[in-house]
């Protein structure tokens, strides 16, 4: 039973069963654990999925994604894990559920993995009910892979930990460059849409970062207690300071206030590149205190959005990806299906994937991690008190809490 | 209640409450939360430390270390954190209870955070035990700092995922110089005497071993299923290899067979220096290959030990430190004593001293993820199978399992 | 003599004397070797600045740069080449040689040492002819200090082999994202506003750059033979590829057809953040691939400049800093002044400033370095050729050769 | 004219003429330069090898090393700067001339490329003797590759830079390691059997060193200005220090006092493992400081030796790399033999073997760069002033002297 997974912490969550092939495909056969001969397991107690660990249900079919196929081989993915980026290729929107699971069916698939974020799992739970329409033996599992961590119910993603690792490598950049220069404010724009899961951890990580603006915690630039009034008071004291923020931290800002730049582009299709809340507030900044006579200001922006996708993954990120990878293959291997694997309060689950699928999970600010990195910012919250009050009243269901 | 940290896979542990001063002191004041004024936390649900995540009853007092005191201030420890080592110093053995115990009561201390491994946690026991016996209102409280990962009850200690980061670049360098020679062999030393975690994550992270010998898994060299002959094996399949030693492993062996090394130094003293496994089993390769005509072995041997030890602790363990020294901090403020602080199953708990100081936590060969390990490095088990079969059966209650 | 120095690669140059105190204050004292009675150097050959390495003509005075002194205690800066940044702080531009003389004077300083790039050394002769014309007696020393390597005569400066080497870092991410997706560029931008040899070298050292643009060689966008078309030849090839582009390349572009942004700014200060070339470049390539129907393109822009300048200086670096920082010190000592330090041909010499100052020095592309590069990425040429053999036949004598 | 490489800090050497094919094989066909039509080399003046920067005279004729054959496509090779190692395989000793240039001229070869260091080098000039004495049209090159950069004549060999850096991590973990604890040592032993260029300038890049240990300067333990009475000194003084050993420094001390650890062994062959200077070392100082009373010693080993090996090259030694490469291919295609590639006061030159084998280089340690270390380290020179006195007047010829 999933129902294992839940601890205090999560019990907010009802996780139901997790579908299973025989939901729907009746007389399907069994066969042997095909690792009882396996000697690396002979003396595992559990070493096979049962109910203890996992829970089956309903029922699933699944679907496929890319034109090409690679042989992975263990040849072929031998040193893999030491180089960055993805030897299978990555792209972006645009993808027919029924095309993909014509090509499964076609092909005579039984398994599919999924690996992404939280966009990925959605169209993965859309495959596996197309597969489960048509009656297809065949398990589709999902693995959470994403920096940006934004996975609800699961403890975390993979690829986070090597994300905040690097994140770091860049506060710190901007650290040494405001530290060198009088008046200086280094910019770090870090990953996170519509979470500020990196930005946070690696401002926590850092411990130099004097103030960090998160997609969940608004903000406003001019007037009393605003983010310039805090800028100016900052840098009085120290003369140099910090920023990070991450990439969908104020966009209701740009959007109620478009630039110009965004106007004369004219085009309808965003314009990734100048709408960036990095620049755009590196030059609000710039702007602001251009009119102090007295004063000049030197501001350096760092967008190391690249660099931190690229790396390899770290050793914790390494160990992590074997243990998914294996709880996938195993549940899927047990004819399970529709759901993503991961870490629930530390212990490895299978949650299906409507679960998974209830929305993004984003940072609690009126949890204790956003409040802790308050303390080592020491940067107002920008915000009426009041709200926030509120806020922490309604706290949803499917927003996790961190301990 | 501390209850709330376990779920199913560490229900077998019995969580006693944790000691509080109001247990042996009578009529102890009680004050406002000082937290409630910190603009941080105005919005935090639970900011402090409450019945519902810690647990208290007893009682205890604390003692103290060293001779000379340093004022940590913001400003001293600012970039600490940035840097290897220790700005307190470290020393081995020799402790005299009473004295710290006199020391702390002179000085007037009322919280003391002694941090460090298992051996550690179980002086600070004694302390607390003789603050508690002399009544002083001291929260005596452990913090888990060691690469060793070998503290029980909790997922993890602080450092050890910087260590197996680090101990996997030593491993990539042995592969490295195994791959370029012929009939090469690299060798590399890890840490641990009694437990072999980082032996074996750095193993499952590297990917690159082929075989890991751990305290807790005997093996022997000779015969048919010895080390000697896997060798053997390993390199006529692909004329390279690497193994990964932890520090404790085969230490029976060294013990039953001592090397004409230890009998010549003839000292009373041990010299960690040549009863070193590593330069060890080193030899006893080389001497066996040494007779063989046809076949010249290269064989590198790796100790990274300091290496590991001095790098700066990575962007995971800067921010778990942090939430380790807060809950630890929080706990003290709230008359919680005779604690250890530590991650349970992914929540921070407060565990009392006597379930930390049951007894060291080792790898369990009979769990998920030795298993793993084998299933990467495809190495023997070295073992009688049967005996494992009895060690599965009879695992006991204080050792955790992994998910 | 410094024509000690040269060797057939720069006997272009025609070093002159390097001024001596001697040459304008007459009776001048001398005194013992203070070096004599020191252990380290007791049996060195030539430890001491003579006629044989440096030579002395003409005169000079020193000048004073900052208005607060730090005491340079051998405490203070033990640990500092281990962190990037300076402690010293940096500023730009505003200079007032009188007032920096007056200080001196005031101060009664009587060696000055100027770090920085071809801009300090400028000011720094400055300083020198103010001295020399009130006949002070002030040694005014320069030290090579740019990762940009432009300062002429000398092999190399302070700092650049650091920044080459996390300049690779930066490309090497970039190729790792283009690999990974289809139709996918990745394009670096690296410092340098007026010579490419970051770009240049960071280029060879990678070997994944399909194209580097430099301030010295000039490239146009449109038509046969232009940047867009070989684009468009590279990804049907190989379906990604690595743009390097220095922050001067193509400016004659950006001011010839100013973009709207820049036009829509309407300020008549510079604005460094949009008239960055690397943006610029990047939306030049997606507007011409916007209009293709059947391709989508793909580019990961990464501007690591403040990370590249932020990192520590490695560790050639740090024996490179060593010996220059003694060469200074023996020639202001020995009494020489008015000179830069720096290598010519691996042997550490004396430049005079006004050798120094006839320019900066830029990448020549009619030399066999820039060939190599060519060699390495296939790049066409995007020049004329007539052009350049004209360029090739007038190559001018301060421009320094590379073998 | 190679004349050309020299300068006055080289000038002691008269570097003959490279031989060339066309001197032992009459009526050599020429061909127009194929670069001619090279669009990357089309404007570069001087895009070939010709009478200006190398020579010809002689003869030779090339040899074959191992016997699978590689081939070397420019896919294979692609990605391999970024790994540490060598695709190529390595090995020690043993090799038949005779037979290498027996299948050299069974497989048709006409160009051989040697890698290696001072050793490979003079194997490749017998090599080159062979194929001369056979009158074979074949060209025989080596190119410079160890980190220990005991190659004469020329300025630095491959890796030596990329080895330098590694090492000077090890030194800070050893800093960092001794700054930890009361009366610690850091004990960190370098590659370097007969030079000691590795050691002196990662000790010169580190400044953490407190005594730094060569084959080339030798040095005692006990008495008066001896390591022991320098060591106490040094821990009296700051309670901690650092000493850097390469690996051939002392080793007439342990000749002349075997330890019984060697005796025990009793094999004839040596035993690379228990010879080691820094355990030798080690155990000296540890029984040293045992017999103290009032004292407890602590020692950090750490022998990063095949860290250091196993490491990718950095930037620096990857354009180094190009650089000589190209200089070797071009060298091999004029029709030059029997020559060393590699930089002489910064600018690449082709040496003749027989100037390469006169000897290994050495660090003179009467000259400036020792010099620095001296006066880095404060450590003393462990010597009798005369002897060294005597020492700078004999310096040889083939010493490079540093400037």
């Amino acid at each position: 039973m999933v129902l294992d997974c839940a601890n205090s912490s999560v019990s907010d969550f009802v996780l139901e069963d997790v579908p299973h092939l025989s939901d729907y495909i009746p007389h399907l056969p069994t066969y042997p654990d095909p690792l009882q001969d396996n000697p690396s397991y002979a003396v595992v107690k559990q070493y096979y999925v049962n109910k203890d660990d996992t829970v089956a249900q309903q029922g699933g079919y699944p679907g496929f994604y890319s034109r090409n196929t690679v042989p992975l081989t263990p040849k072929v993915v031998n040193d893999i894990h030491k180089r960055g980026g993805t030897i299978l290729g990555t792209s972006y929107g645009g993808h027919d559920t029924s095309k993909i699971v014509d090509s499964i069916q076609d092909r005579g698939i039984n398994q599919v993995y999924i690996l992404g974020g939280y966009g990925t799992q959605m169209e993965a739970a859309l495959i596996f009910e197309e597969v489960r329409r048509r009656g297809l033996k065949v398990s589709v599992v999902g693995i959470p892979k994403t920096i940006d961590n934004d996975i609800p119910v699961i403890d975390k993603s993979i690829g986070f930990d090597t994300a905040v690792e690097e994140a770091q490598r860049a506060i710190n950049s901007a650290h040494v460059e405001a530290e060198s220069t009088e008046n200086c404010i280094g910019v770090v724009k870090l990953m996170g849409r519509y979470s500020g899961f990196i930005a946070m951890y690696a401002t926590l990580a850092s411990r130099d970062v004097d103030c960090c603006l998160i997609p969940e915690s608004h903000f406003y630039l001019e007037g009393p207690g605003g983010l310039l009034e805090f800028i100016e008071k900052r840098l009085k004291e120290q003369s140099h300071m910090v920023i990070v923020v991450a990439e969908g931290a104020g966009q209701e800002l740009l959007s109620k206030n478009p630039t110009p730049i965004k106007r004369v582009q004219g085009d309808a299709t965003p314009d990734q590149l100048f709408q960036d809340v990095g620049l755009w507030l590196s030059q609000k900044i710039k702007d602001h205190f251009a009119k102090r006579k007295n004063m000049t200001l030197s501001l350096k922006y760092i967008d190391p959005t690249y660099m931190i996708r690229a790396i390899p993954s770290n050793a914790s990120d390494n160990v992590f990806c074997t243990l998914l990878a294996q709880s996938a293959v195993h549940g899927a291997m047990a004819g399970y299906t529709g759901f993503t694997v991961g870490p629930v309060n530390g212990r490895n689950c299978y949650i299906p994937f409507h679960l998974i699928n209830e929305g993004e999970k984003n940072v609690v600010i009126t949890d204790r991690m956003w409040a802790r990195l308050l303390a080592s910012t020491h940067q107002p919250s920008f915000s009426n008190t009041k709200e926030m009050v509120g806020a922490r009243d309604e706290k949803t269901e499917n927003q996790t809490s961190d301990s």
